[in-house]
């Protein structure tokens, strides 16, 4: 029996570590006795309708040092796309062309790269296989800087994103504390509906830094009042008060504090931005005292001059079992990171059926916030603080970090 | 004749430079047949005024890597102040103060590290010391990541600043480049009324990256109109639209665009913010595309852990020189950079009489800039390049880069 080929393609939104599991799916497959070629669709699963697809192993071969520069590029080699499978019941056109497709590549696996909505995708598609009786595996591999996939003790991506909000607090804290005038300084931290990247502010503190003074989470309804007490007892406690707050917050009816009105995107997500400066607005209001907002924005999704070795290598270590499981018969299902220890760090790779992960968004366990719901536990910082450790190796040409060319993006002209 | 002792400060705005112009003094100092003990005033010269001093010759041998870590730390060591001398015709008796402190502590010379409004206290001083015939020296090291002193063919943190625009704007075009569908993003750079800083986002332009696309400068009168056209052309082009703009863009009749009031500090500079969003606006209202725009805020004088180490270098030269002009006698003077060269990068080290460049800004020459006022010119890229080149040896602890404890600092409890 002639080896098959596989086809791997990333969705959603970036992190610094998605293209380090492209890299470990990239690797497997060259080194693997079961596969022959890797194709990458590009734009997510859209590549595959549009027939957009790159030959990787190609590119491989071709392009010096692909995997290690992959393995630390920023962002998604293969493109990304925010598509939404429709329920096969209404349209299995779609379905057909897709496996149609899988059939004229003479593909044996299939790899969605990506967070809660790739895992709809991955899902969906393999209820269709299992209907029509194929036997092309079809495997998710986790990614998102917001950690809010269930099952998976964390995930990919989300290390790197978390140290580069801790070391921004860091060197934000620095920038403040040069001052002899008091001032508060708010950092808005991404996340959507879970504080696992905002909490991740935490692990800047050290020997002499006690910032984020104060911590606010989408996972405990914010009350303004409360707030600008939690704010006026640090002013009197301290010149700089530095906090960080979530871009998910909402108050106890679940409305959400934004400067600017929501709109939604095709999956139901609020565009949330403005809680900072929201929050700017609100001490303005109530206490006289200089006040700054920061948004750490999209550097804090692609820095990846900045991204966590362990981060790196696990992502990649997820691409590599990719295969071996696609090799080893599993379909329907998501590679998972199980914790084995804290301290030391050890983790195992696995995996758990689809079923139960698509859709569904993990928050913080609620005895990982303090009582008053403003700052994380000892417990939430010994779950974070091994995730960003470790720092890969950036080459940097003319002074700026190399990273791997993303010519064959058609957005590039 | 005992040896004399040193005072130092910094003074205004953060870079990630200044501390390596201090690590320059001290490190001077200690080695120096011609001085003893150098002193540091916290807060600026209000440390002088409040005799809130800190001995760094203690520092310096109680703290282990001392000058290594100082070199590369953030911020500023001694803390800053925004203050501005009264003039001496008016109130002597804050100079008769001051000098009457640099009696007291045996001082011998006073270094002031800080940008325009730091060299017109050095120049006050100056003035004051000889007309009451003092021979304590009173010398200006210059630091700004505006690169808006006169003379000096740069500032002290410029380069890294720029280092961190530079790479920035390269991680946001790996961010944007993945989506299919069209879209601008706007990226907001410091520099107050000077482009220099906005210019460094074409240093991220290399053999696949062709963003900015567009850059905004405040020394060119922006025009809406033509602004529009401009993202038009772009759009037409290619997917995804880069922009970078200055913080301190204006129209042609000097006005800022701002979507908040501007506001005005002790020295007269408008507190600038949201040039960004306010051309966000003006394409939400005329063109049908997904715009974000993202301010890079105090991070691009923070962000220590990418900056560059011929910034780094050049800075504690300076502060190693300075020692060197104050023992050979020279006063009311300024350390400057003189480029001899281009390619290979050189650079000689003098200085200039504090005359002409105290409140007084540099601006980018016109012909650095294209005909459209919308980019630089190859003049300008190979003025900026080598200033970012070089990556200085940080290191981390648990996944965090190590920098020098401010505990002294009387803001953090």
């Amino acid at each position: 029996m002639s080896k098959k080929n596989v086809i791997v393609a990333q969705s959603g939104g970036p992190t610094v570590a998605i293209n380090a599991s492209l890299a470990g799916v990239v690797q497997a497959v060259i080194q693997s006795e079961n596969y022959n070629v890797v194709y990458g669709s590009i734009y997510g699963i859209l590549g595959i309708l549009e027939n957009h697809i790159l030959n990787l192993s190609e590119k491989a071969e071709e392009i010096p040092d692909f995997i290690e520069t992959l393995k630390i590029s920023p962002s998604m080699y293969l493109g990304s796309c925010r598509y939404k499978l429709p329920d096969y019941e209404d349209d299995d056109a779609t379905y057909a062309f897709i496996f149609n497709q899988f059939k004229k590549y003479d593909i044996g696996a299939f790899f969605y790269i990506g967070g809660n909505d790739s895992m709809d995708t991955v899902s969906k598609l393999s209820h269709y296989g299992e209907q029509i009786g194929s036997d092309i595996r079809i495997i998710g591999i986790p990614k998102t800087i917001d950690n809010d996939l269930c099952i998976t003790d964390h995930t990919p991506g989300y290390g790197s994103a978390a140290k580069y909000v801790a070391s921004s607090i860091l060197e934000v804290a620095h920038d403040t504390y040069i001052y002899s005038v008091k001032s508060v300084t708010i950092v808005e931290i991404m996340g959507r509906d879970a504080g696992w990247l905002t909490a991740a502010s935490a692990l800047a503190r050290n020997s002499y830094n006690t910032a984020p003074h104060l911590i606010y989470f989408p996972e405990v309804a914010f009350d303004k009042d409360q707030f600008i007490a939690d704010v006026k007892e640090q002013l009197s406690k301290r010149n700089n008060v530095i906090i960080a707050v979530s871009e998910g917050i909402r108050d106890k009816d679940g409305n959400y504090f934004s400067a600017a009105k929501p709109a939604s995107d095709q999956f139901g997500h609020a565009q949330l931005s403005g809680a900072g400066k929201c929050l700017e607005y609100f001490i303005k209001e109530a206490i006289n005292v200089k006040v700054r907002s920061i948004e750490l924005n999209v550097l804090q999704r692609c820095g990846a001059h900045i991204s966590s070795l362990t981060d790196i290598e696990e992502s990649f270590s997820l691409g590599l079992h990719a295969v071996s499981c696609a090799a080893s018969g599993m379909s329907k299902c998501m590679l998972i990171i199980k914790r084995i220890s804290d301290s030391p760090y050890q983790t195992a790779i696995t995996t758990a059926d689809i079923k139960g992960i698509a859709n569904e968004a993990k928050s913080i366990p609620r005895q990982w916030i303090n009582e008053a719901g403003n700052d994380v536990t000892p417990d939430l910082v010994n779950y974070m603080a091994p995730l960003i450790t470790g720092e890969p190796d950036i080459s940097y040409q003319n002074g700026l970090p190399v990273y791997l060319p993303v010519t064959h993006l058609n957005t590039i002209n």
